[in-house]
């Protein structure tokens, strides 16, 4: 049986942190009920990037994803990030998402050692495979080599899915690489998130989903609903909608993504954990933030919390 | 009480495989014994970048150091290498190497995240050293950008060295850049280690102790020797000695020093174990490590386990 695609707009969720940096388990739930609910998130992609993942141990990691379904979120509209850099520690990671049912265990390639080989890689993740061996083990391939240092190549994309048709059902690709993105669009029975809602219209139609999004944690309304126009084939409108989407995106990527949401977060609904990041990321300026702040709302309308 | 030197060369122990990928920890304790007691080492660090320390678990970390001090290897002749990409998971295979009474833990900045700022480093080796909280621990900072991604920059260096003097003892330049190891050695209560014996003898010259090279694995006397000379301040013998030992390292570098020197062991030692290495590294082709083994012997009259 194909593996049944979410549509929409997938959150990679910022990960709260507590003023002693322990995860901010409460505020982590809340929040992510609220993209589900409210925020135009049809799915979630815990401990991405944007989640500061890789700063977040293996034993927070699975006990945050046990909360988020404690708390009653349907692990079939989830997305977590497995992926470390050795395959002993990956696959208690993702053999824990499998256990949950999650729709999938989205899992960078091992990404210490760089300038490897096609077939090291497909190696790594054959065995990985093998080592969770679980039936309800979904793979989410994750490229985005400006950050992890380690791509994955179109040829090593096409050898896995085709290796492992139901296992390694799709890719996150965050590369902003537009050639790249329509080369895996291109391979048919393969699920291609583009990771950001710059490229979403042209990817809807080359058969995309929808897109996973770091910005999807404060303009999910917007993006989901250039994503909802397209599915509806009203890309016209979609258009239209698209340019202040992508207006708002790069206001954000000037300011930086992980830090800029979480301090528009602590501003909008009070809660000044959200101005916590682990090192080695560290919270923006004050002033920048109230400089982001305005410009948002004095030129989109657009508030936080509100 | 300023921390003792380890003087001599350090062996960035490779680690070995058995043939279903498990460490194969009666081989890698032989070989580090004999690494210390005919190799030519005056010290090791287990699970550095040679010894494929990202491809192995935290568990098999730290059962292998377990491993190597119930052999009877001294802990304060070894430096394992302990840095992951959080503080959390970090700091469980540091203090560990602390509990141990290691001489050293040889830490990796956070390195998932590129592009990052010195305060945001500071403050990740900062919480460290709070969450390890040992009065056993030293921390020799590990810079390898071009394989980590992430460097330490002198300044930053120079901070935590002078915020913590007594943890943050040295650091392993592993950059292949001499400027850099140079202006490191102008840090004189900073011990100091290039990650290589090509520049050892200038090294020395101003204050190193030696060095941490990835072919003290195979060539550790020939190294030894050149290092030995230096100390008893023969620097024209030294200069005689170091003209083949650099040769011999050209020629590893040019073949990739781990899949060479593990596919010369398992021919030089009859151990077929040895030619395993876990993904996403490869083992070298057959006929590639005959030419270099042929070259070795023919050049050098360079022979493995003879």
């Amino acid at each position: 049986m194909p593996t049944p695609m979410l549509k929409g707009l997938i959150s990679p969720v910022l990960t709260p942190f507590n003023n002693d940096l322990s995860v901010a388990t409460d505020l982590y739930v809340d929040f992510a009920k609220q993209l589900l609910a409210t925020g135009g998130c049809s799915g979630l992609a815990p401990f991405g990037t944007t989640g500061e993942a890789l700063s977040v141990s293996i034993r927070e990691r699975m006990e945050s994803l046990d909360a988020l379904v404690a708390a009653g979120i349907d692990p079939k509209l989830m997305m977590p990030g497995t992926g470390l850099t050795n395959l002993e520690d990956t696959a208690t990671l993702t053999r824990h998402a499998a256990e949950h049912g999650c729709y999938g265990a989205m899992t960078l390639p091992a990404f210490y050692f760089k300038g490897v080989s096609d077939d090291g890689l497909f190696d790594y993740y054959a065995r990985l495979i093998d080592m969770v061996n679980h039936d309800d083990l979904r793979i989410f391939l994750y490229h985005i080599p400006q950050v992890s240092g380690v791509g994955l190549s179109i040829d090593l994309v096409r050898r896995l899915h085709e290796a492992y048709p139901e296992i390694i059902v799709g890719i996150k690709d965050s590369s902003g690489d537009w050639d790249n993105t329509a080369a895996l669009l291109d391979i048919k029975t393969l699920i291609t998130y583009p990771g950001a809602e710059l490229p979403v219209i042209e990817a809807i139609k080359l058969g995309a989903p929808g897109c996973i999004s770091a910005t999807a944690n404060l303009n999910g309304n917007g993006i989901a609903k250039v994503i909802d126009l397209c599915h509806a084939g009203d890309f016209d409108a979609a258009e239209d909608d698209h340019k202040t989407v992508k207006e708002i995106r790069y206001l954000f990527q000037d300011y930086a993504p992980i830090p800029a949401q979480k301090a528009l977060l602590a501003r909008g609904t009070g809660d000044a954990r959200w101005n916590n990041l682990r090192p080695p990321m560290m919270a923006m300026a004050p002033e920048k933030v109230a400089d982001l702040e305005a410009t948002l709302k004095d030129k989109y309308s657009f508030t936080i919390g509100g």
